[in-house]
Formats: structure tokens, C-alpha cells, sequence
């Protein structure tokens, strides 16, 4: 009775495995997919961040820049890091990666910069929402500065 | 003196249509990047989706489902519709558009299945806050339909 209990619990156990090895299957993507995603999540992130600008500089719409605000902050808020995976150092997504070699290697100071994009991505959707255009001018500022700082140290021209 | 007012108003009505030319033509992005932007929003939802279904397949874990139902929904009601502008019927972006005909011409229909789509996934982001994961199923079901059903009408295969 006792044989059999453990030959269960390891059968339980040897599931398990399989069980957490099919999910980890499921879940490590390819290079490319990695690439083109974090591509694209940058790309979205550019594009609000131009129509946030241009209805800073032009006549500020508040719902509008609260659609891209939103926009920015979830994908700021998204799991980037987990783009930028062992194994997708280079290689093409929709283009070839911009990515320097230092974001694979300082992942602790890459990952402190994109916690900082996180929270000024945050924070102009916040401000926006109150609708005063100084501060959120003044946020905007904080949020580009970050973009900036992380592009110096980890994105080639591309 | 009733002339130069008359010229000095002219004067402002022409600055005032050119500063609103200027700011038109600053936000009336190329079909090539309208193409790209659709493309790579479609891409972060297609990867989010992934996410959310691997999640409520595998062992759930309610802080990553929110990060992905957050940025599908931010992006279901970022504006997507505009990205569709005349215009942008063919061409480029990351590859060629797979946006059917249809898109452009039945814009009614495209906008309801677009609204469709951002209350699914606002739902979404809501339900999963609550953690109830056979109702956080129901709803990614309820998503998923607005997917396909917008796919079979609006979009060709690539």
C-alpha cells in the first residue's frame, strides 16, 4: 500500500512536471516573436506619444490624450523585460533589433529604466486626467526624458 | 482705419488657417505608418491574447493576466479606428495591409465591431480584477468572438 502511494505521488508528480514543461513549451517564444513584439510595443509607444505632443503644441484634446496615455501606460506597465529574453540578442522581428548588447548584460539597470518609463507612464495618464495643461506639459517632459535616457544607453540608430 | 482692420482681421483668419493647416499636416500621418501602427497594435493584442489564454490554460496568475488585459484593452480603445483613414487602403507598414476592401467602405459595421471589441476587453481588465477565473474564461470567450468575428469580415489572411 505504502509502494503504491509513492508510485502515485510520483506519477502525481512526474504529471506535474510534464504538466509545468508543456506550459513553458507554450510560452517560450521564438526570437522573432519576441523582436516583432517588443517592435511593435515601441512603435505603439512613439505613435501616442506623437499624437500626445501634437495636441500639447496644437489644441489640447484631454480625451485624446487620454486614449494614448492609457495606451503608453499599459504597454509601459506590460512585462517589456520578458521581451528582451536570453536568446533574442539579435535577429530580426519586423526589422532587424535595434537592441544594444548592454540590455542583455546590465538587465539590472535596463530593468531600472524601464521601471521609470513604467511609472512616468503612469503618472501622465494620472496628471491628464486632472486636465491641467501645465502639469501635464511638465509630466510629458518627465515621461520623454526617460525615453531618451534608455534610448542612450541601450538602442542603436536605427 | 475701418480698411486695416478689415486687412489685420484677414491677417489673423490667414495665420489662423495656416497654424491649423500646420497642425493638420503634422497629424495627418503617411499611409506607411498608419499601416504600421494598425499592424503592430494587432500584434500586441494577437501577443496579449496569447498571454491571457496561456495564463487561464496553464496555472493562472491574476497580476499577469491584468498586465495583458490592461494593454489589450488601452490599445481596443486607443483610437484604432482613425488608423484605418482613407487613404491607407493598400501599401506597406511591417508588411503588406491584410485590411479587406470592406474596411474602408462599410465604416459603420467596422466601427460597431471596434466598439464591440474595447467593451469585451474593458471587460475583461474589469472581471479578471475580480479573480474569478471560470468568469474571467467567459469573458476572454466573449473577447475572443470579436476577434474572429471582425477577422472573417475585415481582414484577409496573410
Amino acid at each position: 500500500m505504502k509502494h503504491i502511494k509513492k508510485i502515485a505521488a510520483t506519477a502525481v508528480a512526474l504529471s506535474l512536471l510534464a504538466g509545468a514543461g508543456l506550459v513553458q513549451a507554450q510560452q517560450a517564444p521564438k526570437p522573432e516573436q519576441l523582436i516583432k513584439t517588443r517592435q511593435s510595443s515601441f512603435q505603439l509607444v512613439a505613435w501616442h506619444v506623437g499624437r500626445v505632443k501634437a495636441s500639447l503644441d496644437g489644441t489640447y484634446n484631454k480625451d485624446d490624450v487620454q486614449r494614448s496615455a492609457n495606451a503608453i501606460a499599459a504597454i509601459a506597465n506590460s512585462g517589456l523585460g520578458g521581451l528582451f529574453a536570453p536568446g533574442s540578442e539579435s535577429g530580426n522581428g519586423w526589422h532587424n533589433t535595434t537592441a544594444k548588447p548592454e540590455a542583455f548584460k546590465d538587465t539590472a539597470k535596463f530593468g531600472q529604466y524601464g521601471a521609470a518609463f513604467a511609472k512616468e507612464a503612469s503618472a501622465l495618464a494620472s496628471v491628464n486626467a486632472g486636465g491641467d495643461v501645465a502639469a501635464i506639459k511638465a509630466q510629458f517632459a518627465n515621461l520623454q526624458k526617460t525615453c531618451k535616457t534608455c534610448h542612450d544607453d541601450f538602442k542603436n540608430k536605427e
